[in-house]
């Protein structure tokens, strides 16, 4: 493949590459400031290295990925107030004339798997990520996932059992949504302190596991994936993988086959490389 | 349109048809009983109607829908004993010597709405049906929803709030999944009486559209919808549809868009219509 440049424009921060895969890639990181500062280190970083045909971007959101839409590669209604209504595809677009291709951060994610990572050929498959959010794209019979706008499969309601877990959740806009109950800040809302400061045999683990498999038994139930890739921050806690693997069988009982579940093949740079997927496939 | 074959398989009843679309439909319908003596029925009504050179199937399941699969056209685990590993497109194709198109009966239901009834030209919605079971079907990007198998929609857990709702749910594999607390068969359970006694202001109702709503609600953070469809025999209950769009938007709180929820736009005729479409399109 040839080379292509890559954003993955993170609510934290910012990973910018050039390569044409895993094995060529140069990358730089940096913090998410405004868009303005974040836009002008994005432009020097890829003026510095020559040129490239086409960026692909992989951005938090919610954005607009619709490339009929009039707002076509903006982020939209995200609570960052900076970067509310920002056209972050034009601005790459023509400040480096380049073509730009746009989508989820993961969705991105999901596309460099699929590419090089946890997720080869296969057609129908979800990425996960469990962080400081919940977020999930992936593909259906081997298209990236879209709708009207993309999913938002971390705001889904589970079960809740207050006897069992009496903290309400941390979702402004759900309460105790998944997102709200099982991101890295509901683990430190609801335990008080920061989940790397929690020890293994803390109980808090066996509740996120149970947590993400009501998640993932629905979304099975849903879109019948060959394979779910669970990553994000919370999942170097490597112990969740057979627990959940465990609950989700469970909670399935049999109904249909439960999905493989596996971390990701790219790790933390499924994000990037799949944005560079995203602008070979243009 | 030319003409073609449709049959809607049913677990009560099958519906077999021809014709090029809704105004010319020549129909009949039978209950199912055993598979050898409801397939006779099928190949009697096609034998007596003339040749067609494609049948649709839009079957009750779980079935096999993969053309590339060996078990492709068989209906698989369902728990209804007799049909269980029955290859129902093999028994058509080979008995009436037709090309033969295999889905979902949701899915069918789906493409009907498509072609002829309330999803015109939608690239992404879902068809949900309420009865004796609760299902979903429905196209995402243009295309009906696969994945390995097909999706199981109505089987996702959702919130269940014990002290308001004691009963503990029917579902034979999950409990109070939300087929299991909200299925016809449910709300009899629950209520002691059949749904269709109940009167419109019993609190049935209200329960029934916050369950209903759950669903939806989960189902548009999923895919993204740009309208559900609400069919099955439990929406002949026509209030329930107002409570359903309030309840689904409050659930959403202005995080996304609430997508319309409407009724099928071909009544009870969308599954055999759908068959006729999966045919056409072969």
């Amino acid at each position: 493949m040839s080379k292509a440049g890559g954003i993955e424009a993170g609510g934290s921060k910012f990973v910018c590459a050039i390569g044409s895969g895993p094995d060529d890639l140069d990358s730089v990181e940096f913090p998410t400031t405004t868009p303005e500062e974040t836009v002008d280190r994005v432009i020097e970083f890829f003026r510095q290295r020559g040129r490239v045909e086409a960026v692909g971007i992989g951005s938090f959101g919610p954005i607009d990925p619709d490339p009929q839409s009039a707002t076509f590669g903006y982020i939209t209604s995200t609570p960052k107030l900076a970067w509310r209504n920002f056209d972050l595809a034009g601005a790459i677009r023509e400040r480096l004339h380049v073509k730009v291709a746009f989508d989820t951060d993961v969705n991105a994610a999901a596309l460099g798997e699929l590419r090089w990572g946890a997720a080869l050929r296969l057609p129908t498959f979800l990425y996960l990520t469990v962080g400081t959010g919940v977020g999930g794209g992936g593909m259906l019979d081997g298209r990236l996932l879209h709708g009207r706008r993309h999913p938002e499969m971390g705001h889904v309601r589970i079960p809740h059992d207050r006897d069992r877990d009496p903290f309400a959740g941390n979702c402004p806009y759900h309460g105790d949504c998944l997102e709200g109950l099982a991101a890295a800040p509901a683990i430190e809302a609801r335990w008080g302190q920061p989940a790397q400061a929690l020890p293994d045999e803390h109980p808090a683990w066996e509740l996120e596991a149970h947590y993400l498999a009501l998640g993932i038994a629905n979304l099975s139930l849903v879109f019948s994936p060959q394979r779910v890739i669970l990553g994000g921050g919370i999942m170097r806690r490597e112990q969740l993988y057979p627990a959940v693997r465990a609950k989700v069988s469970a909670l399935l009982n049999g109904y249909i086959d439960a999905p493989e579940i596996v971390p990701p093949g790219l790790g933390a740079r499924a994000g990037v490389l799949g944005a560079i997927a995203l602008a070979q496939a243009m």
